[in-house]
């Protein structure tokens, strides 16, 4: 995890550019694009219990395809992001920042109820 | 984006912590919340036509809410790489390279048929 | 569409049943199963525009895909049903009263922002 | 259940028409709003063990909202089957023979890897 966000930013980007996709990422399809990847995520847990989810990553299958499904939300979280001009970096910030409010820890501390990292 | 996933990835699990809450954090269970952090982006989209969401970052109020939920998907995928012993820069560099070989440039370029970032 | 809702939950039960899959059918699972299904439906409409994917029921492998889509989220969804011993039929006449109440004529006639069928 | 298909439609269609949203209503626009109201249902089941859902419907409260979300997705599966000139019942026939044919009784009696209602 000892890579800048920018590296990724750029690599997916050229990735991009070197096949003139630009001109199909609408944000609207990255959205949805992104919300297809994390279901592909949610599908190698599909009729799996808590438990063997949990086993996945212990397998080298398990968490290469876990690892193939990461990467994909990543790359298009970063595209969304380039493309709205969004930091992301600075945007989790903020928005831990705003959680942190919502869910102060002597309110929150091992309450399930509370929690949700909304 | 000039910040090092590695302290992205400490500041959420800071706030994880101090709150005790890793105890709820099974990997299932941080799937389903990917998935439902990137419907909430999805909902930022619903009955608007393409372009009207090219336009959402161009407010405020828009670009603070995609923002907010941008770094909602972020954390949890920061959570589950952890839970899973992945490293995400990694990860997306095998990746790329994977679609590299799916999409080699002089067959994909400009060509929507042969794209989709999968 | 003349067919009781009664029918074809026996039909979907009859064929769990036969193969003896009850056993896997925990509400949570098939609770993902659904949203993997939605999300199927959405892939059909990945990097489509809003005219094309208005299209895709006008081809013969578009109509199929889709007939075969929704009938898997049908599917699911009586499964569910069943499981928690709902009365789709009721629920949805149940639905509609609230959000006639929610969504009054005369408030939201032609009126995007009022509306949201949630 | 004892409730025809084509009633369900009409009462969704009728909603739909006394508020003049059907020009807000296209197939892309309706795919979307399927997988939010399923991501819906699987926030019901966030953060809760496979235990804690299928208690779900155990409770007044849990019933209901299950039972609105469920509502909800059944519009919006009516509503795109009424776009798409689909007939739900017959789909869900076609899809059930296909699917006899991919998991046979003999081979995935009780086997869930054989399994996936897909």
């Amino acid at each position: 995890m000892s890579v800048m966000l920018s590296d990724l930013s750029h690599a997916v980007l050229a990735f991009r550019d070197e096949r003139d996709w630009e001109q199909f990422h609408g944000l609207k399809h990255l959205i949805v694009s992104l919300c297809l990847e994390a279901n592909e995520i949610l599908e190698l847990a599909q009729w799996k219990s808590d438990a063997e989810v949990d086993a996945l990553p212990l397998s080298f299958e398990g968490r290469e395809a876990l690892s193939d499904e990461c990467a994909d939300v990543l790359a298009y979280l970063l595209l969304i992001a380039d493309k709205a001009h969004i930091d992301l970096g600075i945007a989790l910030h903020r928005k831990l920042i705003k959680n942190a409010q919502k869910y102060p820890v002597e309110k929150s501390h091992g309450r399930r109820e509370k929690y949700l990292l909304l």
